[in-house]
């Protein structure tokens, strides 16, 4: 029995990991480090995490992720690719750990969030191999962006919804919601958006040292997001980004 | 000035703070301890976080919350609660800090999720206390119920509404969303939904001993939810519980 704890890693600085995050990190016989083409930084992170917290005679294992449509959401090409890195992941654990024992994924933000790692498992196990799984929560970059803008995520006693930028995109700002948390926006969905006063929270490799914040009504802040969104990824080669609207031109949040 | 450090403190339990959250505390020269009558666990797991990370010769201030509705959404009420909280938070900082310095107060789970800090901070500065405000994040209540069950937060590519239970019982299931998070509910409004199929995972004092877990379909574990629900609050005097619905029979949550 391989026992796989989903390790929460916060935006990969130390400080934002919980002592439970290390210390399933730490337990680990085996860590699983993904490769992904589209965003360099993380799997640095994920080594650099590894350094700090595995225990001696912890084995690595460093695979590249297959490549996917950056802006696919698409579901029949969703589930072949999380087919092919159940595969990967599949060949990985049973070799590394052909008695059993623990392996560790960390994973960026938390585990629940916009992450594909818990479907992955159970494809992984569905396919035969004697997996539990474990989660350890860790601090997601919804999170990051509302204290680093110090602010609440629902308005008070109000709903909140997160969703992504193509929904966004494809549905409009939803009834009955005040609030609304945006990830996954490879083109700044919020230009969509037709309701005014908005005002937008918006944050960019959080928790990094490259992090940038803006703040503000959406008619002003739009195109400045756009264009400081645009500089940042043409410098850095790839960004990360995420944002909350709110009805209403209330910066307080009251 | 002074600094206030509103700071993430999970379920309490140490393991679930942050190398961040548990920095702040330990910079702090005054923490302020709330008890509130509800939930009298509270300011005791506040205490043994302070007890284990405080510096020497930082000062406990606690105080009483004035009570309120328990299950008063009422934003007027809501309202006159904040500015008597605030008026404590006041006069408590300016006679602890009269030459300004580092304040904490520990929040449950995040700060940004249902909870009032933020707004009283608001509060307190604007009645004239040089106030700056620092927001640690910590692990909410939500994920340590999408933790304790291992399942996603959000539906594969799919949006997920945050609420309360006062919301859900007035407005019924929200039309385009498939997953509902349901916060701050004092009687089962999960009674409420007519939706069929549904799954709904249901936690309870998540990340204390108490802990309680059901998961299924919500057309079986309504009536078992209340049941157990009504027999924890009676031995324990006070109760905390959250859950996640999800359009659909499907436990795996593809
Ligand atoms: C695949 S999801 C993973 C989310 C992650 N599990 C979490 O809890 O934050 C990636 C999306 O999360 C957001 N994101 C993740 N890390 C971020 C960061 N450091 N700064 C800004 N946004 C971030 C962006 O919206 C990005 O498109
Ligand atoms: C005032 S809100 C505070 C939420 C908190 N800021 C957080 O991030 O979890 C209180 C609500 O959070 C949920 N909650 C908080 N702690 C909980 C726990 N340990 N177990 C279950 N639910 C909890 C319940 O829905 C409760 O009604």
């Amino acid at each position: 029995m391989i026992e796989l704890a989903l390790i929460g890693m916060g935006s990969g600085h130390p400080d934002h990991l919980t002592r439970a995050a290390e210390r399933a990190l730490a337990a680990a016989d085996l860590v699983l480090v993904p490769r992904k083409a589209e965003a360099p930084a993380l799997a640095a992170l994920r080594r650099a995490l590894c350094a700090r917290l595995l225990r001696a005679g912890a084995r690595i294992v460093e695979f590249d992720l297959p490549r996917r449509d950056p802006d696919g959401a698409y579901l029949a090409e969703v589930a072949a690719w999380h087919a092919a890195i159940a595969g990967l992941w599949r060949t990985h654990l049973a070799e590394g750990l052909p008695a059993g024992g623990r392996a560790a994924l960390l994973i960026w933000g938390d585990p629940a969030l916009y992450d594909s790692s818990l479907r992955i498992a159970a494809r992984t196990a569905a396919a035969g191999l004697a997996l539990r799984v474990r989660v350890v929560p860790g601090i997601s970059s919804l999170q990051l962006l509302t204290a680093a803008h110090a602010i609440p995520l629902n308005p008070l006693a109000g709903p909140v919804l997160i969703t992504t930028g193509r929904r966004l995109r494809a549905e409009g700002w939803p009834d009955g919601v005040d609030s609304l948390a945006v990830m996954l926006d490879g083109d700044c969905a919020f230009e969509t958006v037709r309701a005014r006063p908005v005002t937008i929270w918006w944050g960019a490799y959080l928790g990094l040292a490259e992090e940038s914040l803006l703040a503000g009504p959406l008619d002003r802040l739009g195109p400045e997001i756009r264009a400081r969104r645009a500089a940042l990824r043409a410098e850095r080669g790839w960004i990360m980004d995420i944002y909350l609207m709110r009805r209403g031109a209330d910066l307080s949040l009251a």
